[in-house]
């Protein structure tokens, strides 16, 4: 009807990029009936990365030639499955490592200085118990960073650039200013603030587990800002709940949305996966996007492929 | 009675300091009648900086020939009357800069980039409202710092670590490797956070005015780690409750305890009176406070004087 190719938004919380590509695109979104009632007809789908893909859905879509990954992370994709059916798959690259690094380190910031203590202290009227908040200089911390990839080495930058000590594990050794633990359970141990900022994938489903947790000094804290299956939640919440850890900041969760009443006196900084969501960055991944999409419908080669997969 | 040295704590708040002094003093609180009733006999009080030194009592301690203020600022004093009386002043010197500084930083951060926004949606179940954030990247924010001294220098270092652009406003020209503003005006009117490092004074008292509230960017944050009389405390409660203003992030007060009442609905970031107060700080302070003591007991020069004033 518009002249435009169309394009199929599988999930809901890809909706803030829904204006950026209206201008360019014919944009149909699956929630709603009457334009999912499209779908067959549709060549390309945007996904968001950490959503299980719905493969009976897509393997029904006769027309499609194209996913779209609108996030870096891209685990709810199994691309050897996407390649079977001979669909091209992008995912989103270097749009938002330095902000979800950004996240992290506030997160760690604001534990270690007592914000939330604070306020929580003043607005009860108990000003007197302010010297019980255990707040440290940024100098004394050490940060261990799980998962050495982009995220990692900003987060490690920026920390030491606030005078912090930063050391980090990951299966493979790699080229890096700060050392490496000789395990995971070694560097909690080494570590005040532990931040997981690894790929998931099928692998290191529960990485940080009880042991892991147990491992993290008394009053240490974890930072997920990877996926929530990298994390054992229950026993997070365990820990937290018994006091044994001091705090946890969680950008990302087992199931997303997550339950609220999960979490009801759970002391945790709990933020809805926005560390890599800032309006600067949506901007690159939107523009991206579009980047991808145009050279797609033109027959281009794409910006940021992950399919086909060399053999 | 105990053979050493009597000192006397004048000020509750300097509670926490009081265990790192007992070993090598017989330390009296003033806050405790039957220890307070020594005060005629001794030669040296310890007082908290901020808070309007009782010249009434000091006049009438025959003996006190120092008073050493256990924090740098000494808004609460005024030497002048002190040099009068003939009385010896220290304060701190050096011990917390870079720590008050963290602190600005870590309340902008942690407002910039949504944490207590997005534990509030997440613990309502309103998960779906998290595009509502104005979550930003630190790299396109503005930071202007008042007053450029010793934590103002540190917090410019900082932010430009992060990426954050920095500009700078304090009545003297100064050798900066940052902007100054050509005033105060135009530095709210420039930036996305302004931040009060201002040492306080009789003549900068309600330096930020309901005009320089009114100059800040709409959704534009204030930082106050300097001291509460520098900021019109109920201009800035207005343009918070009426939304203008996105922010504030205040851990200095008009009167120390604030009232919680007051703050009842001020959508503001509180805290205690901590910036400062690091486990680090406390110990610096304490070895600078215990040095000054010693000294002056010895009849040796005095670390960090404040008086006797050059004439």
């Amino acid at each position: 009807m518009s002249g435009k190719h169309q394009v199929l938004f599988l999930h809901r919380q890809l909706e803030p990029l829904r204006s950026m590509l209206i201008g360019d695109f014919d944009v149909l979104c699956a929630w709603v009936p009457e334009e999912f009632e499209q779908a067959h007809q549709v060549r390309a789908v945007v996904v968001a990365g950490e959503v299980p893909l719905d493969e009976a859905l897509i393997a029904g879509m006769p027309q499609l030639q194209l996913i779209a990954c609108a996030s870096t992370g891209y685990d709810g994709i199994d691309p050897a499955w996407v390649q079977a059916q001979g669909i091209l798959l992008t995912h989103a690259r270097e749009v938002n490592d330095g902000d979800v690094a950004d996240h992290a380190l506030a997160c760690i910031m604001a534990h270690l200085r007592g914000l939330s203590a604070g306020d929580r202290l003043v607005r009860a009227g108990d000003w007197a118990s302010a010297s019980t908040i255990p707040n440290r200089s940024l100098s004394s911390l050490k940060v261990g960073i799980v998962g050495l990839g982009a995220i990692g080495k900003q987060l490690g930058r920026k920390a030491v650039a606030l005078g912090m000590g930063v050391r980090w594990w990951g299966p493979n050794a790699k080229d890096a200013p700060w050392p490496r633990a000789q395990s995971l359970i070694e560097l909690a141990r080494n570590v005040d603030a532990l931040v997981v900022t690894a790929r998931a994938h099928p692998g290191n489903v529960g990485l940080i587990s009880s042991d892991v947790l147990e491992a993290l000094r008394p009053g240490g804290q974890l930072v997920n800002v990877a996926r929530g299956q990298l994390v054992d939640e229950a026993a997070l919440i365990a820990a937290l709940r018994s006091g044994r850890l001091g705090g946890a900041a969680l950008d990302v969760f087992h199931s997303e949305p997550t339950a609220a009443a999960r979490w009801a006196d759970v002391p945790a900084l709990l933020t809805p996966h926005i560390a890599g969501r800032t309006k600067e960055a949506l901007s690159r991944v939107s523009q991206q996007l579009k980047g991808n999409l145009v050279a797609f419908f033109s027959g281009e080669p794409l910006l940021t492929p992950l399919l086909p997969l060399e053999t």
